[in-house]
């Protein structure tokens, strides 16, 4: 028997690619998707042709869409939690897309984000990033999708972070536009990123503490880079190990820690986004500098999948016991 | 002395490429730029830091800003027409980058756009399509400049529209996203336009009365579409000749009709938009298709500085009496 | 019991997704993949990561590799038909994604490609577009592939072709770049094709005789333009009709044709190749140019898929008497 | 009098552009061009019409060419060296765009480049970067064009060199295809490069030691990305300081170091590639990251411009006693 999941908020990139990968499910029923102001009543495939969804977006009605087993939340930060709370609270099981539920520690999410819209569900999420939180997300009610940049970031790290070897990090990292969402913005319009390369959120980017909190370690320089597509993101993370690696050790660190994830793919050279494109795959490479000594890690994905839409299925799948790529074959 | 010009609408981008243009005339003074609403007060330097104009985005007052010799006007279609009168009734010289005064039959007019703005001037001005109307510009007070597409059309057209040779005409036209303007929408978004090809304006566009308005004929069809690049527009055009033509007839048509002209490019292939980019020039390739005996044509411009910004200095300066080329080299 | 399936010439855009599509096909065993010189001895999902194809790129050994059920041959043009010949004494079904096989008059295929490398078999495929040939194509032993451009430019005119109403066909094409398969040459270098917008063969592209055979006319003018974009195909096709036809005549005859057709979508507007990208979709929209009379059609598609190995893969799964949309689910 | 200046291999990215820099020079007459293989006997314009050059590329015959002022030549690596050598032999002043002369430590060209081909003259060039060496730079014989990345990452870092404030340096470089030249590879393949990020050479990259040559340090990891764009080149550099930094003590020091330079534009906020596109500029904007107390430092430009062609322009300036912004207004 089918479980039903709404999708809450499909009207935007992550919103929309959730319910399309919902509908697709083999075993999931797409139950219901809401959108907010003048998305209400339009149909998924007339905005979105290719991920051709027949259901028409509308206006969210707790009595009726909280009727579900499950639902994806694709809201704006601060937006979501109020929502999310009351989906708990008709027993609705929910993946987050949104920062609300992401971070741990109350004054870092003060510092960056403000007032939170439901203090009770604060630090009550598992972090939806299975590969290092497959036991927790078995079962779990509330899950907070990670940031597209932290599931690059971290999956880079983790091995690495692990072993303590982490003594100061560089991750210059560099996204599609599709990663700045749907608003038509002077900063996504075509013009602007076409034939350009740009640095942004120099001043401090709200995914470094969620890096930081996940890797355990405060040394985290993180920037941001618009790049000229529309899906993909790659981060290249530089970093002062503490003490010195050989190629071997180092190889044989993400060797282990990677060898049983399917989704994760160890590669003999630098990986390219287009490796991984509308894949839930992250693909990586490690290597060390002779040179310096540092540790460089290469890590791709799909902002969309991966960073976002897809890996909320994977959690989803661990959420309600079904196989984990289940869905998800490319 | 240099002649004082102001740009009326420089927040745009055909505008701020003409405040460009004038600044960096080597005889024109940019007198004044002015903008609209969030604009105003902002150093255009700021908004385009390529452009390298220093001057501050000023609000419209026709008491300081009517004092110049010359104003090019870069508002939106409708919204032209009013300040078009204001400045030419205070003895300012005015280039007009509107469709407001391109048409010269009001019924079609009202067709296609509704009331006019300022029927008194309707139909006064010159068409600044130099290589047509030289003669006229000469000395003109107004001008309308032409629309993009029918720049590039008008040119690749024109010498078989004076031998009588158009019986049948198909534009399918290709342009950069540049010629959406700077409003940030759904279609100027860059994960609309990048990897995809789109027609649009299918059930009619507002250039098809203009061209057919120059050429002399209402049997043209004409479609646009958009294609992921920023400048750049090519218009490849399908002629059933209303007599059979040979090549060497047609070579010779272009050339006559071209051979003085320094910014049409005759070329012995296909142009690509590249060719043309930040340049007043338009290049064309004529040729008979042997197997259907239809003639193709093919002309490339970039839409922003031919098709709109930098052949606004070439009628400045024949109006001014200036060498046509001057400051448009490139 | 999985039919056992080759691909001779896997090293190339086509033949490799072909080989993506066979391998990840529910019921297919990718039995082996060849290519020739550099590429021979390398795993695919080397050369294409993002396909993940495990299988070594091998040197064709017919005694090897004839013994399967069916082949799909991507050779170039004149090095398919000795191969396909070889295939086919050896009792194995092909499908042929060269032009060798497409042509049914020998005089037009000596004109266009010159001496035929199978002479015998020259003209006993069936032609490969499921939605005209669906019958023939049950058990077909030799089916040859149509070409990317007539794929989009026949289903998008054949309604009007089958009711005797075309009169005059010009047909624009736009196609992304790995149209130009994978041979790096100066036209394919990302600096030539960025930005840019080119026509390309406007002497004359060997799909039209194609398109026109198809088509049952001679009438066709056909030109292609290279867009800045990798895999996307759309035909802007402008039809003088053989009579006057109203936008209900038009879309009842549209619906009617296919309204069966699970790869063919009728689309309110016009579409963009966005919208079909990885699928085996064309998404066709027509209309009435009300000014001018004329029947304007659009079709898109994505020119490796549809226009390709997906098409292939119909083709195949119809001639082995699996359900036709078997293995290509977007 | 003009001054006649010969461009030696004229057919490749850096000597066209070159070329048609020295073509519209206001004082110097462009002698000659030269090419190798195919390209010899072709006018410009037909290989690059958008630089409009119209001289025929010639073969290299030092008899002819070396009767002239000046020379800047565009060869490859390695094959640079002679032909320089006899154009000093023969009293002709010399911009060499390899990296043939740039490297100053016999055995680091030995470990990157092998062997050298002009043993007396190696370590005898003038660095071709006039922010740096402009007063060595009047009157010189011979110059070596740094590399295009040099220029950005030294222009970046130079002011934190001279303050001996560089304990640790990460440079991230993004660059446009161009930079990778002419040739049609697998790698400037529109479809390998198009919708796509990858990091190269992240085994180390010849650039890297004349980076450390200029800024006199070896705690240098420079790390290259290619991005989906034609030209422009941004580095983003992550600096650890030998001592903490304020923000006003950074802006102070950046603002004195470039006060009087006309080609380094210092920006509030980060530089996008597009803001120096076709200019002569390298613009940079240098932060504290208040986090980890990292100097972030962030360098654009026109890799083909200022990276290259343009630059050498800006010392031939300077060699020849012309004002050294002569020919490159923007």
């Amino acid at each position: 028997m089918a479980e039903r999941v709404a999708v809450i908020g499909a009207a935007g990139f992550a919103g929309a690619l959730a319910a399309r990968l919902v509908h697709r499910h083999p075993r999931y029923e797409l139950a219901a998707i809401t959108a907010r102001g003048d998305d209400v009543g339009v149909r998924l495939d007339a905005l979105y042709p290719h991920h051709r969804v027949p259901l028409v977006l509308e206006e969210l009605d707790l009595d009726r869409h909280a009727d579900v087993d499950a639902a994806i939340v694709a809201y704006p930060h601060g937006a979501s939690a109020p929502v999310v709370a009351a989906l708990r609270r008709a027993g609705v099981r929910v993946v987050d897309l949104s920062a609300d539920f992401r971070l741990r520690d109350p004054d870092v999410y003060a510092q960056w984000y403000g007032e939170h819209g439901a203090p009770p569900l604060f630090g009550t999420a598992v972090y939806g990033l299975p590969e290092l939180y497959r036991a927790d997300l078995a079962g779990a009610e509330l899950v907070a999708g990670p940031g597209c940049y932290p599931t690059a970031a971290i999956l880079a790290l983790a091995p690495l972070a692990a072993a303590n070897l982490l003594a100061d990090v560089v991750i210059d990292a560099k996204s599609g536009v599709s990663g700045a969402g749907r608003a038509a913005t002077r900063d996504t319009h075509f013009v602007t990123v076409d034939e350009n390369v740009t640095p942004y959120k120099v001043e401090g980017h709200r995914h470094a503490p969620e890096i930081e909190q996940e890797l355990g370690t405060a040394a985290v320089t993180f920037v941001p880079h618009l790049v000229p597509l529309d899906q993909g993101e790659l981060v290249s993370c530089y970093v002062t190990p503490t003490e010195p690696l050989t190629p071997e050790t180092l190889g044989a660190l993400y060797a282990d820690a990677y060898a049983a994830e399917q989704f994760v793919e160890l590669a003999d050279g630098p990986p390219g986004v287009r490796d991984v494109r509308e894949t839930n795959l992250c693909r990586i490479h490690a290597r060390v500098d002779q040179r310096t000594g540092k540790v460089l890690v290469f890590a791709a994905i799909d902002n969309l999948w991966k960073g976002t839409s897809s890996q909320a299925i994977q959690s989803l799948n661990l959420m309600l016991g079904r196989p984990e790529a289940e869905g998800l074959a490319a």
